[in-house]
């Protein structure tokens, strides 16, 4: 199964592309982020992430993405943002009929790590053991989008 | 010209297109709401609204969008929703170039009553009398896309 963890944002949306079998531990197909041009006007930055998204789900072809769900426990401003992008990467996935599940940052931190509040480099070491990577994926985004998809990962074994 | 007021949400979303002349008031040619299935997961939500978006502008053609801008004042959740449903606003608009406005609640108050904390009684009857129309417009949300609009129309005049 191929499950496509997204990380949303207007200026640096995450992307995490992994592939999972009975047999093996999870393996990462491809990650990496979709940028928006800097100081952009809103609408066209939103443009350009759905022009980028389309192509990362033609390319990936994931049966199923996975998205963290959205809080607004920091920044207010940031999260109206983060949720318009959000938005986009529901919307190119139910165009694809691709199911969508959400998991919260605590709940990925737990599935990860073993506990809620984990910190950053504890969390991209995690994803690095888990897809036997030598070395924590980059960018930040990135890590949080495989992190993302590994997560359903374990939660989706029956 | 042609102003398209949009009054964004996940469950209902307002239009109102109205047009301005220099030698008349502005009228109303079109308004009404656009609805999404009730208790629907959130994708094909986004989904229905986004392809009712690219109809309504198709149709209305307008040379200008006015947008409320979003406030957290007062329901996070709510917000988060209706965060999501302008993203497919703006990039509707932005597909199209079509120029889009924001307007904050306060100054569409503002604009179409005299202050900023008028109720919606007193904003609907605005409406009602800068488009020269009979009756109040109806449903409440196509009320509120055609104050957006007509902001847009007094702000715009030079």
């Amino acid at each position: 199964m191929k499950i496509l963890g997204i990380d949303p944002g207007i200026g640096i949306t995450g992307f995490g592309l992994i592939e999972t079998s009975s047999r093996s531990v999870a393996r990462a197909l491809d990650f990496g982020v979709i940028t928006t041009t800097m100081n952009a006007p809103l609408p066209g930055r939103l443009k350009e992430l759905f022009e980028s998204l389309q192509e990362v789900f033609d390319t990936a072809k994931p049966d199923v993405v996975s998205v963290e769900k959205l809080f607004f426990s920091k920044n207010i401003t940031t999260g109206i943002a983060v949720a318009e992008a959000r938005g986009l990467v529901l919307l190119v996935a139910a165009q694809r009929d691709i199911p969508i599940y959400e998991y919260t940052p605590n709940e990925i931190k737990k599935t990860l790590t073993g506990y809620g509040s984990a910190g950053k480099p504890q969390m991209q070491e995690m994803v690095r053991v888990h897809l036997n990577l030598e070395k924590k994926p980059k960018p930040d985004d990135a890590a949080d989008a495989l992190a993302a998809a590994i997560t359903h990962s374990l939660m989706d074994i029956a």
